[in-house]
């Protein structure tokens, strides 16, 4: 049986090796088009790509890869083992060199995010590792993690997404009545990595109602933070689950444990807009 | 003459040295009660704050220490030179083991920001070293940078100050005429580093508008801006200058350039609630 886990610690590894030595270079920036989920592709995003795809097909590994840059893809003449990947989550931050910015990986049994039952995401700059697999718990560098216990706002550290300039008037609205209740904000820039440190209890929640963010950002980190102890549902409070495609977008909310959630699905509720989520 | 730069470099190293193996830990989360500066005080900044007086005293080295924990002390008589020092800044990041620390020194010779002649603003997560003379421009890691020439809203990344749980709402309508038209936001929550950040081009801009940073935050970064070819200004658009004592509060935008700035200035204008500013 395939060991998913070893195989994508040593891609996100190779990856980390290849582009690293890119991050705040002029090469960095150099763009691509626009990858299939959307997103301006720059030379470091197609680059990490090309190693994943590389491996994969030279080891003669069958699978469907979902990535950010190359979309669906039948590698090796497919079957049912899915491969999802973000090569770069947060690239914008690499390319800058601001130090937070990750590579993902998730392993799926079938088409759906709950199929998913291996995830990585590693920090590209420190090469902090955080890993799992369903039903065994999550680790960060090889030692098991355990989300936040804090469910007190007023002791809480969450990191909003609110880069959304055509509506975050109505984002703030909403955001607003959690923004006065919780005792640190943050906006960090790597989805992945976000979930990830909900997962360690670096951050207690991550807060995310713009529907933009794909199911390559989070494959990988939301069964990492579930692994953990943490829960990740949309704004209706349900269990997140969608389409592993490069195209599917989704709002979520990831939070260390669940009487955290319930009080920030509340305090979302009586946001002004509610169109939103 | 007193090399204050290889003094703060070494002082900043010992610093990193001796914090850097506790972030993420217990013990970096100890608690000791208020600093002068107001902010509850972890046990990693006073370990930090105390490698800098052990070093200034046993080398009897006469100053004005300005710190964050100590406030204001005559350091082996005193004198005119005046040493602002923000031991950790971005404690809460630090002991949360997320990778946005920074320690913060600044020399002066006299006691408003505008004496500053010397600044180093060291990140203690990766070691990345930014430093400025006066009338010398500024260094990463020994290289000179400059600011960003980016004077397009909506190719702009602009890191927003949103932690005010009181004010939030005041201040994000103040922001949201400046949200609406930046590519990307991010609340990175370290002042000093972001500021840095600023320094180098990593970030177009900074802003933090609520009265509440103080000078021992911004004392070195501030210098180490200017020094890059950035724009410090306070909301109204004045040149920012303060005293250097751990109590004095101010509000801040740091651009990389005043092309930038004044369309910031703006659009702050514009916001429905300016008294915050």
């Amino acid at each position: 049986m395939m060991d998913w886990l070893s195989l994508f610690t040593e891609m996100a590894t190779a990856i980390r090796k290849e582009v690293r030595p890119l991050f705040g270079t002029a090469k960095a920036q150099e763009t691509r088009g626009r990858g299939a989920g959307g997103d301006v592709a720059h030379s470091v995003d197609t680059a990490a790509e090309d190693v994943v795809i590389g491996r994969l097909e030279s080891e003669h590994i069958p699978c469907i890869l979902v990535s950010e840059e190359a979309g669906t893809r039948r590698i090796n003449g497919g079957g049912t083992d899915h491969v999802v990947l973000d090569p770069i989550d947060g690239t914008t931050n690499a390319v800058r060199y601001i130090p937070f910015s990750s590579t993902s990986m998730a392993h799926a049994t079938g088409p759906l995010l709950r199929d998913v039952d291996v995830g990585l995401v590693m920090d590209l700059y420190s090469g902090m590792l955080f890993t799992a697999k369903k039903d065994a718990g999550a680790c960060l560098d090889g030692s098991r993690v355990s989300t936040s216990r804090v469910v007190d706002l007023g002791e809480a550290m969450i990191s909003l997404e609110l880069t959304y300039p055509k509506r975050v008037r109505v984002l703030t609205q909403t955001l607003l009545p959690l923004m006065e209740r919780t005792l640190k904000l943050r906006h960090l820039g790597s989805t992945a990595l976000e979930i990830a440190y909900v997962a360690s209890g670096a951050l207690d929640a991550f807060v995310d109602l713009r529907g933009l963010t794909r199911s390559v950002d989070l494959a990988a980190a939301s069964l990492i933070a579930r692994e953990a102890g943490g829960v990740v549902v949309t704004p209706n409070g349900e269990e997140l689950d969608m389409e592993l495609k490069a195209t599917a977008r989704t709002s979520l909310i990831a939070s260390g444990n669940s009487l955290l959630i319930a009080k920030i699905l509340e305090l979302l509720k009586n946001g002004t807009d509610t169109t939103l989520i």
